[in-house]
């Protein structure tokens, strides 16, 4: 098979990235490991900035988010009994868009067919090759036999422990990593938010979080050791502790109900420099992780994805090459201030094991100085809503 | 003696407590360990705040200030060889005064005699009695004879070292401290300052400062590990450390002189809860240290000698104590906002020796960020001009 731009990972970077380059009448094979059914069982995040809203608005996919999406215009950061509203509505003029990631994915793939985006399930041992050359190709094996896309660019969109980053020789690429010394415990209900926006709660016991995929499906976490397993955490025991930590404005309308799903992921940053190596490109959790807190990652995947498909397109349309070399210096740059603001947000809103008396007084300062600053509640909401591209 | 306030300590927080309280009519009486000519000797600080400059207009101790010091607009943050100026005045409306902590100390000494404001210079073995009843007294040495000051309250204005923090019990308060892996090695030299004004420098040898006290009085500094002596950095040494350390800019207008001081200070964050204890008031450093990165320390002396001046003068004319019942957490409330600032600065600005290549990356992303948003070059902005009383 011969394609334009071979795209590694049916993950919503892939995705995004196929159709905003059929849109433009570049060709784009996508090739993913899984089977449609389980790319669509993962739960992941559920808050979009405009970045991310934007691309399924230009690509004309944005009716059911449109329809079944929340946005929201503020969310709000408990200490204890403290609650503190961050209105980014008042602070920026933008909103933020609840709508999960898993949704976002099955939009796009149910858009694929009639956009011409062809995408290869269930692709056994995929392999890039002369990457470093002008004309790469993609192996995998798939019913039983051997198969070859060539190329004229791959794109890595194949997350964090996908074959892309990996390709690249270790004398040209650097990773910069930061794990953090707790993971979250998390569990997603059919029952109604707790509060109509989420509450982010940094309580003596640990950090929990109110979050919601739409207003009858709950999605709450909280800080528990690495250490932990799932069977230390039987449904009671999560829902009496996350009522604990939560502000008595959150922990009062807690609805309980079945776990539609419930699993410990650690908390990780991680940024692969650079982005590109010859023919190849990395884009979203393929080059970079952040933790959880602020909801970056699939709008990281977004502005990569963006920029990606911009130069891309230029290429393809007028042999123009420059944004391609740019690529990497300009999405890094992007990623390296949600690196810095998911970072920030971790630290602030978690408990550190290795954290003194005085590492909470700071917190605590900060979330004083948050609660009686325009000018800081101002700076956490840019963020939120997504620096400019 | 009896007095209505027995002040411990003649720097700043004891001199301008003692002048608030004089022009209210209230006696104060200022015991101090050191000699008139060795507290003047003493290079302190030398960015003030509004708040500071406030106290000096009120107090009419203004005049050499306005002629002698310097109104700056803004200051520069440096990465490298980027310059990023935080513009103060276009961010807050305010300004900051480039004055000498040396200086303030000076005029404030120089007006006490005609505001009726006894200081008792060279007291031996200063203690404090009975300041958790209503009638605590102050013991001190002098020419070889017992001294003792009856007050209905003390003022503890006697620095970190100083008496009135150690004599409150250990169970009633609680330090909180943390202290930074290096020094600041600063040379004082009656040179033209290399820039109008102030650099703060993160260079991958480590922290720099350009600093002044007049147009023709410099104050560097540079970051050193906390196991260096004066010795090991011979004049020379340390202006080509400096040079080599500070922006184009800044280096290439730094003029070498002799020095008139060279020391090296450590950093410490320390604050002590509660600021008071009876009788017993503490302002100032005998309450909390913080790293000088943003030049807090005069600074929080005077907010917290505002808010006990006010609290004391209330008491005296009204009999009003519930300024005074409020004044631990009132001044610790800013405080602890300054220290939070000051740990900023300092975590954003200095090479740690702890830190990996990830922690270098967020400092540069935040650099990054402050570069291009202006709400974070406007949070700087507001912390470093003093957020309101």
């Amino acid at each position: 098979m011969r394609t334009q731009v071979a795209i590694i990972g049916s993950g919503p970077s892939g995705l995004m990235l196929g159709h905003l380059l059929r849109q433009a009448g570049v060709d784009a094979v996508i090739i993913e490991r899984q089977s449609s059914e389980h790319v669509l069982s993962r739960i992941r995040a559920g808050v979009l900035e405009t970045v991310t809203t934007d691309i399924l608005e230009d690509l004309d996919i944005a009716e059911r988010m449109r329809a079944e999406g929340l946005p929201h215009d503020g969310f709000n950061l408990a200490d204890g009994e403290r609650l503190i509203r961050i209105d980014i509505k008042a602070l920026t003029g933008k909103q933020v868009m609840v709508y999960g990631q898993t949704e976002v994915t099955k939009d796009l793939i149910d858009a694929a067919p009639s956009r011409g985006l062809e995408i290869v399930w269930e692709a056994d041992d995929v392999a890039l090759h002369d990457f470093e050359s002008d004309a790469p190709y993609v192996t995998y094996r798939k019913d039983g036999a051997e198969h070859r896309v060539d190329a004229r660019f791959i794109a890595g969109c194949d997350g964090f422990h996908g074959p892309s980053r990996k390709a690249i020789p270790e004398a040209v690429g650097k990773g910069f990593e930061k794990v953090y010394p707790f993971g979250w415990l998390g569990i997603l209900s059919d029952v109604p938010p707790c509060n109509h926006e989420l509450i982010y709660a940094n309580h003596e016991n640990g950090f929990a979080l109110a979050s919601m995929r739409s207003m009858t499906r709950s999605r709450y976490y909280i800080q528990v050791p690495l250490s932990d397993k799932l069977e230390d955490w039987p449904d009671e025991k999560l829902w009496d502790e996350l009522c604990r930590r939560l502000p008595p404005e959150g922990a009062a309308n807690v609805t309980r109900g079945p776990a539609l799903e419930k699993s410990i992921a650690p908390l990780r940053s991680y940024v692969f420099e650079p982005m590109r190596h010859g023919s190849l490109f990395l884009a979203g959790d393929a080059a970079h992780i952040v933790p959880p807190t602020g909801a970056k990652g699939l709008n990281l995947a977004a502005s990569d994805v963006r920029y990606l498909s911009q130069a891309l397109i230029a290429w393809f349309e007028k042999n123009d090459g420059d944004a391609l070399a740019a690529y990497s210096d300009k999405a890094l740059a992007r990623v390296w201030k949600s690196e810095r603001f998911s970072w920030q947000l971790t630290m602030l809103m978690h408990r550190f094991p290795e954290d003194g008396p005085f590492d909470r007084r700071i917190q605590i300062a900060e979330l004083d100085y948050v609660a009686t600053s325009e000018t800081a509640r101002r700076a956490i909401a840019e963020n939120y809503v997504g620096l400019p591209l």
